[in-house]
């Protein structure tokens, strides 16, 4: 049946973008839920490294009461594929037009590419323009080896990355294009 | 030249196994470094999980004040071998007879048993009368599977893991073992 004034409205909820970090990262947490309860692989982040300074004991048992933040972590999730090891990343960035290079520290890309020497997978999910993309470690490495570049401009990223189009459960099916190149 | 009385004597260092564990540790973290330096393998061990309860800032940056250690951590060591998703964990123990299963964690065991159905590497490093074993993962689910005691008798060990002789840099060359059998 037809509206009145024979006009078929879409209404789009508006997403709040103020946490966009914190969300890509519960969807990407959700979909790894799924993947790991069905069997599709068994992915999971990694704890943020923490060099313990002092430990207390209260009822509930031992309690950290120091602990001081290791700038070296590497990317952030690690897991399994078919039997091939996959470590990668998120980031998402309010820049329309460049993705800037300082979200990423040097010995994270050097993390990546050794995961690609030893024949892992290694990619990050780039959350921008409020389209999610998956780009490979290999087109990473690739561009800031020839380029002098700060940032990686926005026609790379769509040229060269996968769009993770956002569906229903798992939202964020990010594996499905894993299967594409891999 | 032969010694006047006609036998040529051996001196053996005596090792003080006080602090087995530690000791098995630092074995394994020198042989990934040396893994890890010359590009034969990327494996590292990973951080205990904590939950961070609150945060302050000093003149060093943040400093956590209060983190609670999370029971659910899986195994310590995690990383990729010719493409390979690996993961194991290390125990010691003194007892002579028989290594007790109350070392291992029930979701510990269900880790071991999804990383192997989906393709990775994932074993034992164990301590015992000291000799080092390397026990495959599948032959630990395996023995827990088929009997109803507590722990893995001495024999069963011997009989199904691999003794990893130690050498000369690395010490505790483990992935000498990998390349056997996967």
């Amino acid at each position: 049946m037809l509206y009145p004034n024979n006009n078929k409205k879409i209404y789009i909820k508006n997403i709040n973008y103020a946490n966009r970090g914190m969300k890509l990262e519960s969807l990407i947490n959700d979909a790894n839920h799924y993947y790991n309860t069905n069997n599709i692989a068994l992915i999971y982040k990694k704890p943020t490294p923490i060099t313990i300074g002092s430990v207390n004991y209260d009822k509930n048992g031992k309690v950290l009461t120091k602990g001081y933040f290791n700038t070296k972590s590497t990317l952030d999730y690690v897991g399994i594929y078919k039997g091939k090891y996959m470590d990668f990343d998120a980031k998402s960035t309010t820049s329309k037009t460049s993705f800037p290079l300082n979200n990423l520290q040097k010995h994270q890309l050097e993390h990546i590419e050794k995961v690609i020497k030893h024949g892992g997978i290694s990619f990050l999910i780039i959350e921008m323009n409020n389209i999610i993309y998956l780009l490979k470690g290999t087109d990473l490495i690739l561009f800031i080896c020839n380029n002098k570049r700060k940032s990686i401009p926005y026609n790379y990223i769509k040229d060269n990355g996968f769009e993770i189009k956002l569906k229903y459960n798992p939202v964020l099916d990010y594996i499905k294009i894993i299967d594409k190149f891999y």
